[in-house]
């Protein structure tokens, strides 16, 4: 069933080649001050860089630069960008690069006019924001993270070894966002795939949860079977438009509150991914796939309808025959498939964790409550272990 | 491909039992001054009306009325409403009822300031607005027409023999809509189903288009799936909640702009339909019914490998050992007998429709030029002698 909710997604897309351009029409909407966010050097490498300040010069803006914004953005890195947007009196934050840069520019916007610790209040204490909040647009480089269209923001304090993703409101969504599936070529193909799955298991978190057969639930399995199928031919052909557009538009669905409207949703792929991340700094998308094949196939027995249906509407599996059991595990088989197909690392050895690493693993992780089966620390240390 | 759109859709919705109490959180943004618009006596017979008086008045709003919106919103009333909401000094223009009832406040929201005549300029020239739009809040109580969350408006000028539609964008889009499932169980049976068969032909419209593969095609498939699935419930369950609450979210994402982005569509069928119900006064969603089949077997072999991928993705048709135009006929028939399940209209006759009427009824259909075969009027004809 459809549990009640409320649902408002503000944010103005302009998608496909030349996306950017829509810089023109959105930019004149804002005052002539305008902190231009990024990451390291790629942006200037592949052009995306000097098109952006080359519109923004046209379009009569100061533009002030805030740059080397890290993966993981730091709340040291915030208390700058936070000066920096004060010292330029800043109308517009506009955030060029992945979801790290957009994560990072949207805590700069509630942060910019706070009085208080933003660490403290947003991160640690989960309020909303109370000050004005500066708006932010968004150039896509990178998909994955949904960043461009939803409110999440996610900063890490190395000194509390935190990593702490807030949720804001609409309010806080991006006004617009760019999105040219050009501009996601570069990436090279580790990155690219590690992407892809963590498209998948976005979705995957939030349709493995619940026994009610609702839209949402029909809306992801039709986000899945585009993301499995344009992420085939993505392996094969990096630069096909068909590909990779599909697979940037359902990046954004995946992630932009939609399909977990009216539902439970259960995220304990990403708190078993996150553990083996903080222990060995890997990419983000692979440590969600190394742990997913255990998890799921040890969660499979409490979820057995819904695993049962994911075989059959997502996978093509014929239930004919077969026991629900067989339905489902078949199901998982192909999913194995297609993942190994797209040469994703699927054990954590291989990212670099062992087995004197279990305990500091199974401490690490975050036990969630809307899965199928809330994971007791032994059973989340036997997933690891069959995990390495 | 997807081609190039830009995308943004700011109505925020409150969903579920009760979602009229979103108006508490809403209408304190607004002016004091209201116009409640509604139809006839169904929402004062049913208790809507009594319920959204008292929280304005809650609220502490003037109440201004215009009621007695017409199932197609005439010129005329739509000159009243202007009237009454320059009286009214209106703030905020309240739609409670269906989709003729967003139509028309739409059309008021847009007219109250302009110094034009509104039909000629929005409904001949097909103009934007110029001038300062009334804000529109809705509360649903029919499903079908997605005017709740889109900038669509259907008006009809009797003198002139038309009815034309005026898709707004988004500064005309209603700012909330409170969608309540409940609100919906009191439609009679056959007014249901054809409201489920409307959902189902928007969705249609835009799929049987276009030879691309791309993300709109899996969510439309995600939407036909849950409407077919809950429609069969709701048939025997009217007040089955769940399956009214799906089909009411479905309805809301069928034509609510998503699924058509960076694609081409039909809506042909539409054209057909409308024409039948210009000589006939037939229900709108019994007209669409009434020619599908027909339409659809006449054009299968323009597009047969999207019928085909309808058949084996939306309606679960096994393709082994089958030649497309197999799977893709029996995909049709599938449908056919959902339809026929459902006790929709399957004839132009029976609708009141009769030979005497072919040329009439061709001089009646705009041909469109996006589906899989731009119909000639003697093809026209052929489908509506086939509907009879």
């Amino acid at each position: 069933m459809l549990g009640n909710f409320t649902y408002c997604n503000p944010t103005k897309i302009y998608f496909g080649k030349g996306a950017v351009d829509g810089l023109k029409e959105e930019l004149p909407k804002y005052g002539k001050n305008v902190l231009l966010v990024y990451g390291g050097g790629s942006v200037k490498r592949n052009g995306i860089y000097d098109k952006v300040v080359a519109i923004l010069k046209e379009c009569g803006k100061e533009v002030f630069e805030d740059a080397g914004v890290m993966p993981n953005p730091t709340v040291e890195k915030l208390a700058e960008g936070v000066q920096r947007a004060r010292a330029a009196k800043a109308d517009l934050i506009l955030a060029v690069g992945g979801g790290s840069v957009c994560d990072y520019a949207k805590a700069v916007s509630v942060s910019v006019n706070c009085d208080e610790d933003p660490w403290e209040k947003y991160y640690i204490r989960f309020e909303e924001p109370t000050c004005k909040i500066v708006p932010v647009g968004c150039v896509l480089t990178m998909v994955g993270t949904g960043s461009e269209m939803n409110g999440g923001s996610v900063i890490t304090n190395r000194a509390q070894k935190l990593k702490i993703g807030h949720v804001f409101g609409e309010e806080v969504f991006p006004k617009f966002s760019c999105l040219d599936p050009e501009y996601t070529y570069t990436l090279p193909e580790y990155q690219m795939v590690a992407g892809f799955y963590d498209i998948m298991s976005h979705i995957l978190e939030q349709y493995f949860s619940g026994t009610d057969d609702n839209t949402s639930d029909y809306l992801m399995e039709g986000l899945l079977r585009s993301l499995i199928h344009s992420a085939r031919i993505a392996k094969e052909a990096p630069k096909n438009y068909e590909a990779r557009s599909n697979i940037m538009w359902t990046a954004t669905w995946a992630l932009n509150t939609l399909v977990a409207k009216g539902k439970t949703t259960d995220w304990e792929v990403h708190m078993l991914g996150q553990a083996v991340g903080a222990l060995t700094d890997a990419t983000h998308g692979m440590t969600l796939a190394a742990v997913s094949m255990p998890y799921y196939r040890h969660i499979l027995p409490y979820g057995l309808p819904k695993f049962k249906r994911y075989a059959v509407n997502v996978w093509g599996v014929d239930p004919a025959g077969k026991t629900d059991e067989q339905v489902a595990q078949e199901g998982l088989a192909a999913m194995e498939s297609w993942m190994r197909g797209l040469g994703l690392v699927m054990n954590i050895t291989d990212l670099g964790a062992n087995e004197g690493m279990l305990d500091d693993l199974v401490k690490s992780t975050l036990i969630m409550q809307g899965g199928y089966k809330v994971l007791t620390p032994e059973e989340v240390r036997a997933i690891f272990k069959e995990s390495l």
